[in-house]
């Protein structure tokens, strides 16, 4: 399905006069704090976020799925999917795809059809969480820390293919999630299982092409529920020492435990020049995967601000980052759930990027602790929303995306191209 | 101190062409989405908060104490305090006396004193988790759940005579924060700790007054780290019950498990018309008693959706409630911390009353997820801070209470009167 | 397959020289602290632990899982696989069917079957947490709390269903694990979800049959990550409250926040007289479903100390209660874990009853906090595994289950029957 | 006080015979599994556990103090007391000073006093989360990471004076435990902080003589409540590797987020080579700062799983541990609550020891996860209590400590001596 641009335009029309009025305002209060809201703009516009090709479709939990209609059936109405999407809010410019789920038959081709959306290919990821059908050895007992070497060399080799087929479409990154943990105390030990682990780390790192990068993420638990060999920052961090500069940490921001400061952590990795990219998506319990901002917008401002002041500060050496959700929609419709966490995230930057830092920076050197919070907290409280609108709109984009989704009917149009059944391929 | 009127109308002219800029196109927006404006600045207006009195003082941690400037000496001073807060936000009008810290000499003259800065008393507190000097019987192993009668009877004419001096003062509530609990396992046993208690609880809420109330507030652990008598909500209600209709359960903050759902618990309390009322602060790890709205904005705004949901619907049977602040200022002015406080939580009840409740019911009706989320966080991301100070401005308050605060050189007036080391009685 | 009692009694031959030594210090200890070890090994032999029928098979993760063989592909099946770990640990007389999983097309000939082991039915379970296929309507956005009363009237005829099952078979208990709940902020009304809850839940318990009892499980999240409608003791407390004697809340290890004191729950719902019983697991992050005492063993003995000292106390008034393991095993063959299981809980149990109680309750009265650690821990550290072994020994049990299944080569015997590929129905 | 050894020959009379029955059975038990028991009782007895003087009087929270009697007023009588200790339990060999509470007057004299009971100075520990009487300039915005170099400089030479005491006495490490960090979002800059406090950590570790360390402990939270300087192991880390090989992480258990798997810290610690040593205690929230055992006694178990095989394995190259307890003493004997712990430590080590590492191996490496809990669990089931008892019979320490201690009524002769109302320094 491919969108009709004037329906966009229509919609627009419809609610310019309201938008205008809330944007001049604004406009003016944020002139009125010397910000430039032309420069903020820029940069709201140009911030893209990649999409995961296994978010597309209805996630579920052990208990079991309920999928809903018209999910994409093969890697081309994936990318169509997201082409549709970043039509809508020209903020998701890019597709992050799972290898074997979506491997291309014809990258050539997979390739031009992304392009006719203007869609890159963000970091490719790689699986060794489960069993393939006809896969020799399994990853029951672990992938890339395994026992046996025979296990880890097909998980290695597993990877080295990824990186081919993300070389083949011109991504520039392998996102590791690494599964591999404990369900006991003993199941393993601990410094043998990194160091295996180690190990095949280097392999695979040795076949990363120049310009590419390998993000290593880091989750607590789950599925493992004892132990993971990457459980936290500070594993990250430690593998990415010893790995090299091509080797940046992955933040998934459902991956810590409870009452973690995460923009902290954040700090701690953009210092070190460690920081390879983030996994938005939002939780109150676990790695919850629920629409990134819906239970705790403030962390995702802190989390921006700290982000913000790092890529603006001098004394901050860290590589490009790579943005990408990771969620999973169970029971909303996923491109509504998408429009909603894109929209969310491109909020937190915007609020971040409206605080007063030099200000900030003052009463941070005095300890003037009741300053500081009013000056986050007026950027936080100030609604951005109509920069985020002005930014589309400028783009050709819709200035209420989730509105005009279900104005234009998308959902029903594709259960009719696909069928009330269809099933994306994934989780 | 009093504080002079006339600075802030100064105050308030010098801000009032852009707050009445931003407010006009709030009210635009607002009347378009068919709210009443003036009926929302009466509900905000209305909305008192009661400042307890050991919260004037700088907090400390069991690791110590740094102590701020010019803090009240007195029970006389800490009215003034409040006075202060009340004249600069027309939004404190209340305050929360502990016994035995804050015993009136002269009931009368207190009572004078509050009048003329326009405050009444909100519920008093009881302290038996600490021993005064002089006092008979040590509450090192508890107090009303001791496993001594003689200690028991002690916390109970304590609790007795808390509630002669709130009649006193026109008190209407005793609250009681019971932190008998235990450190280790085998320690107590439970079911008894628990009846015990209950035979305390019943014999002060047998010399409650007609028209009083007995809030019994929950607490999972500290100052005890094994287990408290009152731990949850469920022990609460299961207390109220069995002790009649004028005990209510009352919910701090800062007092649950990590990744509690407080709001949940918040309409299960109003269901069962047993909520009293509340100690509001924030906390990212226990109860950590920092400033409302500092680390979980999200969270006090849907804290509020419950309770206007609930105050609004036929469907509850509840009493009016209390609302109270109970914060340590460890760091902060108490003035100011309190200031934002208040702030924080009047922003929560005005983005709460912006609901759009008829398509919330709509959606929830139809499990439209996503329109769910669209309603709620269309109000939580309006800046309402345009109808708090126009409530204020109405009322004679200032339009920004911490800059006025600042200008008007109040903590420096204040230390001028009591000195530099003047420490607040309490914690 | 069917279990040739010779061997058990050859396994126990070899091992009895060693087994007798032990139990004689042990038995020594005892009787000079003033137990009946005879009495306590009657205690020991008596209690049964129910298996549910879907922990018969390899679990799993939203994430996959990774099948092991030999697994029972039918109800029968099933109930040979409980028989086998009956005969072998003589503990676990009982299954827990679910339906629609398991249900029997025959029910006397299950019946007959179940009895050739030695095997009674535990509790059945109903399930609205999945849609089946050819069902009407779908329980995407919840079953007994619906906002869609078609959906409701389905899931209670379902769970009417359930309790016939369960007549047919003899057992005495519906077990409903109620999974509705919402995902985000705003999604449901939560007073209203329970007033539909507790609507549902009547006329449910209105077709128990005379001396059936129903377990409200509570649970705080998973499948659904922001609320439940059971999310906690005191929820299950209140609907049991409004529905009747019959209705009794239902522990499961897992289902709590962190942090929490399961063991004043348990004494909690014992003092009201509402346990029903109890689903055991154990867990380090979440419902991590985990072999029982693998994690937290010490917790779980705190457990037993409550249900010991409830069970004997005058001053409690409950039910009999019932005992079924939950518990998911992912990597872990099935079996094995079970027979861990259920040895851990014995384990427990027996530590719990050769705690002294009288000298505890000593220490309690005079607050010698020291002394009651001495007395619990003192239990604890006993070694206390002789005595099990024992009890199993009298009762023509194996003295050493794990050690007997392996040597047995159980499972390569059920892969020879069932195949490499079995697949167990269920989760 | 000084302990008369008749006594504790007399109490280890009384208990002999059972005692020898006990260890007779546990012996040939152990001897059967290939254990040399007098190998395993040496490393009992050499293993020695360091008491910090701060924890020889009664601790307290925030909410208050309930002083016991007895407690030492002065260095001299803290010293006395771990010698009271060290002469009951023979574990308790050195003693950890804290300044400037313990500030020696005579250095010598101090030296000589502490070896007439055979005790060595273990790490001296600085403070700077407090202001002294008398200080120039205050910490409450924090001391080795201030944003004022003034600050900073006097935190540092603090430190600096702290070596020197210690050097003086004979320590040979330095612990600190850096409360720095913030209470809001906002209040500092993450990285600036970080950087000021290496730049303050790297003076002071130039003034550390040959042969020293310093410890850089770690904790999320408390006494600040939004971040921390060295908040957890990988920022620990992060400050030992820039400072160089004196520099060394270390645990204490209760600084950590809930369900941490704090032995997999330990293990990356050591494979590492920088664990310094342990501060142990126990907690169910925070850091409760309970009896060592009391909560979590399998956790500390399979910490000293990880410490066992460490310290065995030739992979692992680290220095020599320093073991310690920080615990806080609310509503116990002090003294008791140290026997309690330091038994509960050992007891921990002894069933690390008597673990079947080859055994465990061959389970890992097979992916044998049920055999590898067994192997694991028979050795915490054992109750190694009697090895414990016969280390300390053959050093001349009492057969159980707890029991002695009261026979003897030690404290009521401290209360003779020192009074009801005697006040330890510190917290």
């Amino acid at each position: 399905m491919i969108l009709d641009k004037s329906l966009i335009e229509q919609h627009n029309e419809k609610q310019s006069a309201l938008h205008q009025k809330k944007l001049d305002t604004l406009t003016a209060v944020l002139s009125d704090e010397g910000h430039s809201v032309n420069a903020i703009l820029d940069k709201i516009a140009a911030f893209q976020v990649a999409i995961p090709s296994w978010a597309l479709g209805t996630g579920g939990t052990r208990f079991g799925r309920f999928a809903g209609g018209g999910e994409p059936r093969s890697l081309e109405e994936k990318i169509e999917d997201v082409g549709l999407l970043h039509a809508i809010n020209q903020s998701s410019g890019a597709i992050s795809l799972h290898i074997p789920w979506d491997i291309p038959q014809n990258a050539k081709a997979i390739q031009q059809l992304a392009a006719s959306f203007e869609l890159k290919f963000d970091a490719v990821n790689s699986n060794t969480f489960q069993d393939q059908q006809n896969q020799d050895l399994s990853y029951k007992y672990g992938s890339l820390s395994h026992t046996d070497k025979g296990v880890r060399d097909q998980a290695i080799a597993h990877n080295i293919e990824v990186i081919k087929h993300g070389v083949d479409l011109g991504s520039k990154a392998l996102t590791i999630w690494l599964s591999d943990g404990t369900d006991f105390p003993g199941q393993q030990n601990f410094r043998r299982a990194f160091q295996r682990t180690l190990d095949s780390f280097q392999q695979i790192y040795a076949a990363l092409p120049d310009e590419w990068k390998v993000f290593v993420e880091y989750k607590p638990y789950e599925p493992h529920f004892y132990s993971t060999v990457v459980a936290d920052w500070g594993s990250s961090l430690l593998f990415c020492q010893k790995l090299g500069e091509k080797a940046l940490g992955l933040v998934d921001l459902g991956h810590h435990l409870p009452n973690t400061n995460i923009e902290q952590i954040v700090s701690r990795f953009l210092m070190e020049g460690k920081l390879g990219g983030f996994h938005f998506n939002d939780s109150k319990y676990g790695d919850d995967d629920l629409t990134v901002g819906s239970i705790k917008p403030y962390q995702l401002f802190l989390i921006f601000n700290e982000l913000v002041e790092g890529m603006q500060s001098a004394e901050v050496n860290n590589p490009e980052l790579s943005w990408m959700i990771d969620a999973s929609h169970n029971i909303k419709d996923p491109l509504e759930d998408l429009l909603q966490s894109v929209e969310a995230i491109k909020m937190a930057y915007a609020q971040a990027l409206i605080i007063d830092r030099k200000a900030l920076e003052k009463a941070q050197a005095e300890n003037d602790v009741t300053q500081a919070q009013e000056i986050l907290q007026n950027a936080y409280r100030t609604d951005v929303r109509p920069l985020l609108a002005q930014a589309r709109l400028q783009a050709g984009a819709a200035l209420h995306p989730v509105s005009f989704y279900r104005e234009s009917n998308i959902r029903e149009e594709l259960v009719k191209q696909r069928g009330a059944k269809a099933f994306a391929t994934g989780l």
